[in-house]
């Protein structure tokens, strides 16, 4: 049976990195189509030693085509997807627009790969910072539910785009050589700087990435009793997430077991060297298919040994991103 | 009565920021005398429009001293402040050589003053992270004590000395000329890159720097009891450290009332405007003396409103380190 593929968004920093994971996989497709919008449309393109031409996203673009990724930003996907869905194309729509929709599963391969066949026409990739943050602690919910997480994360710049990356280096050279740092892309520095996460902040405070990593961790685990609270922040870093994850369990938790769940978890590799204090870092993640995980301490603050911190580091165009939409794609195709 | 004033380790990251805010407070000092190793001895250099001499640190040099600052690292201290002490100085020690001495008081002046006059020639100035975290935390506390903290840190780089900070930009200009990052001072690379806290990792898995939160604030709050744990990490900013912090606190502690508190805090202001999204940064921490704090939230993951986030930015090198010894020499020559 052949299977058609289309990629929309094809220019953008997800799409960019959508091409590389088909390579990399050998995706199976029969032929790919390659979208973006009009100011991209013509231009020449190479993919798997083939040249392609970028075509212009249409309603028609969907005919014939089985498999389509979406990495187009929330609006194009809230008008295409549903077209290519009619056209009785599958869509993997990586934005938010249908993520906590009833009838649209939003899935991690490694831990809910059932909700896949329940889809109507669309699936949904969950956020970076969820995916990156959860895929770890599933194993260690199966064995022992999860009562309480709290999350920090450390979020690198190109969940904004190759622009936002750009950005940063520009920006840290104009400091370097003594000027103000031009914001273009974020509203504030970011060379040399931290920031409180730039999605919108609801009236409770929180912002719309905490909430996003809230919500979808329920959807997922389906379970929405897990109490989960976070504080997201970007940091100068290019391309891969990081987070420090405090867990509250409902019986007692010995690290050994943690580490010997985390050794048999499926997209997991540990780092945890305290002799040579070597644990995970975003620049040993960057470009990895895994989430790298270390750190894994007992928490006293909590009474019974009910409490592990973990630090996590995932790429955020890969495994929170476009991996993990391949990876969907790669159950479709079975 | 004259206060004669010795500041060792001047030429230090921590020295250089004595100096300033020696001359910004106007420290009521009748001389000053500067010491260093043996390396600076003999040059000049300029402090509130006059020449001096940098002498080498000696077992003589407090010989008529009534106050020295020390920031020249642990074996310094424990080497020269006893010294310093016996011949009737007292000395404030930004080390951690002292700090956990049960005749030792260990002081942040916002929180604890009476200690200072404890002392028994040693004064020992808290380490940066704690100083930063704990300054906001203590009004909330008293009006409601806090069970347990959970802190995830993110430290800038010049609490390892202004060559980490030259490190930093050297590395940034190496990676963006397409380099390999050149590691001197830490063992990873700071560019572009996030770290678990580059001090020594203990067999349980925390690092000292995450130790000292712990133990620290218990001596600093004169109370063990409350319930913290820490994750400390390394970002790639010049001289500001952030700290995400989660509070449970004993009653119900509404998000306003925290505010309220916040806002006759001394040595706290707050920044916490949600419509603009713009809350503390360590850019705009840098040069500042007040610990800036914002995105203060319910965390509705505790039951019974009792859990509250805070982020906070404060300058290292000042309230950090420098100011807080300045502002307990204040006390010791009030």
């Amino acid at each position: 049976m052949p299977f058609n593929v289309a990629v929309v968004g094809v220019t953008g920093a997800v799409g960019q990195e959508f091409l590389s994971i088909l390579e990399q996989r050998s995706f199976p497709a029969e032929s790919y189509r390659f979208l973006a919008s009009s100011r991209s449309a013509g231009k020449q393109m190479e993919f798997a030693g083939r040249q392609y031409t970028i075509e212009e996203l249409t309603e028609k673009s969907f005919a014939g085509v089985e498999v389509a990724l979406f990495s187009a930003g929330g609006s194009v996907s809230k008008k295409f997807a549903p077209l290519a869905a009619q056209a009785g194309c599958t869509v993997v729509d990586n934005s938010s627009a249908f993520r906590m929709d009833a009838d649209v599963p939003l899935v991690i391969p490694e831990i809910n790969p059932d909700d896949i066949y329940r889809h109507h026409g669309i699936i949904a990739n969950p956020n970076c910072s969820t995916i990156i943050g959860i895929v770890p602690v599933w194993p260690l919910h199966q064995a022992n539910p999860v009562r309480r997480m709290v999350v920090s994360t450390y979020q690198a710049v190109s969940g904004a785009g190759w622009q936002a990356m750009e950005e940063l280096k520009r920006q840290v050279r104009e400091v370097l050589d003594g000027n103000d740092p031009d914001c273009r892309v974020f509203q504030h520095p970011c060379a040399f700087n931290v920031f409180s996460h730039d999605s919108k902040v609801a009236p409770d405070g929180y912002n719309v990435e905490e909430t996003k990593m809230i919500h979808e961790t329920h959807k997922i685990f389906h379970n929405n009793s897990i109490a989960i609270t976070c504080t997201c922040i970007r940091v100068p870093v290019l391309r891969a997430h990081s987070e420090s994850i405090n867990l509250e369990f409902t019986e007692p938790m010995e690290e050994e077991r943690v580490v010997d769940l985390l050794l048999q978890a499926p997209g997991v590799r540990l780092i945890d060297d305290r002799d040579n204090n070597y644990f995970p870092m975003p620049l040993d993640a960057s470009g990895q298919d895994d989430i790298l995980v270390g750190r894994i301490r007992q928490d006293e603050s909590l009474p019974g040994k009910r409490g592990i911190n973990l630090w996590v580091c995932g790429d955020q165009l890969r495994k929170g991103a476009a991996l993990n939409a391949v990876q969907i794609a790669e159950y479709l195709v079975k």
